[in-house]
């Protein structure tokens, strides 16, 4: 029996990404259950918290329930308002700062600047990498790709220009990418731009229908699209991968975000964090 | 006095990007502290996870202290072997989803996928966004904005681009950018192809120092880059969003996050979320 809807906030002072990346985790532990999520970040203020609070009161699905709160909130006085709330109300910093505090012997300060602070150098290195990555997107400036930290390669539609824009947003990577084509596929050789940096390339390929249906979306009925082509182009360019020895991943079932952590781990990648 | 650094593990048999999010967070809370970081991701046979024990377990610094572990792994089993290293280690899920599971009746499964899942509708939209922002970069297309879900105006290099690829990668927001140039200023009006949509403006702007910074790693020591001309633009571009009451920011202090996150807010805009 489907459970009815629960209605689930993520709260914060700041931009409210650690409550939200948290709770849905949590959440996908339960996938049996429904549950209509609301995001809303920078309460930063006692006026805003307590019209917060008042909604939280009022969110009562259709089966009398309680909504469910995941809050990280820096603030102790912002923090009191939601936990008088009738909701479950989750404090991931509450629950943990404390036992940081006693191993780091130190108090925690700086409330709510988890995603706030600019670090200029930093800053600039993933806007530089976002640079890079739109420029050497779709074998844009191969002549360039000495700069590259990895280079991405596969058929058309197979998650290369995500990945790269990801890779380069969240951790400062440069990544271009270079699309096999099926000239490409006619030689045994490695298209020209690539064979000198053998060791940066990283393959990606997918499942036939996935590719198919993303590509029948694109080009309704067309070549591009229909399955013998699809087929033609997967096999062609895993044969390239495997004859040429080029490490490659199947994207089909992965998440952009999946498919990142995977390309980093695989390739030893530095990454510029944000400490 | 500065503290010795902490070594600090984001571990997980997924993608780490929860047990690393939440981590950057509580790091984030002890700014005299410093930490060195390390994230694993994808220890999901007991083999790697012995493995990784081990390497918490050697992970002792200069001040002969223990790591601290930040682990969101799914399976119990895992965890077990993660927990008996002689670390700090956070388990939140190990705190939190009992009480879920109390307030939701029902047992968790399914460790590990938050960030595996692929819907792929979901994903679909992601992708389309991501092509809309590639499209509609720097004044690209302007004469599909109909299809935008938000246009950012802004000076060159005031942050438009990672903003409008961070809300389409994130969030499937669908987001054009539009650079106002100096011929543009030289007018009352609005350019035009922005004039039927007004109502989807939204302006950044930056402070004067951070802006010719920016500029000098890009073109050092131009007309581009001097003050004179990036105080003669933002003043400008500050006058036209006033005069046309198009909503602004000042991204300067802001991270991609904070800027994408405001922006929602303040246009109220439908995100194409993960659940």
């Amino acid at each position: 029996m489907q459970s009815p809807t629960r209605l689930v906030f993520f709260l914060s002072n700041g931009t409210a990404i650690t409550a939200e990346t948290l709770g849905l985790s949590l959440l996908a532990q339960f996938p049996d259950h429904k549950f209509q999520t609301r995001t809303i970040p920078f309460i930063d203020t006692l006026e805003k918290a307590h019209a917060v609070a008042e909604e939280v009161n009022c969110g009562i699905n259709e089966a009398n329930q309680l909504p469910i709160v995941i809050c990280t909130m820096g603030d102790d006085d912002l923090m009191k308002i939601i936990n008088q709330t009738k909701a479950l109300v989750i404090d991931p910093f509450g629950d943990i700062l404390p036992r940081l505090e006693k191993v780091l012997a130190a108090q925690h300060h700086q409330p709510g600047q988890s995603h706030r602070t600019v670090n200029p150098s930093l800053y600039e290195s993933r806007i530089e990498a976002i640079d890079f990555a739109m420029q050497h997107d779709d074998g844009g400036r191969t002549h360039s790709y000495d700069e590259a930290d990895i280079i991405l390669l596969g058929v058309s539609r197979s998650g290369k220009t995500p990945s790269c824009l990801y890779l380069a947003l969240q951790f400062g990577i440069k990544a271009a990418n270079y699309p096999i084509t099926e000239e490409d596929m006619q030689y045994e050789k490695l298209p020209e731009p690539l064979r000198p940096f053998k060791e940066r390339l990283y393959g990606l390929t997918t499942n036939l229908t996935r590719l198919a249906n993303v590509r029948q979306e694109r080009r309704p009925d067309s070549r591009y699209s229909s399955l013998e082509q699809c087929r033609y182009e997967l096999r062609a360019v895993e044969d390239m991968y495997r004859r040429h020895e080029i490490p490659y991943i199947n994207t089909s079932e992965m998440s952009v975000e999946e498919i990142s952590a995977r390309i980093i781990r695989d390739n030893e990648l530095h990454r510029t964090d944000l400490n």
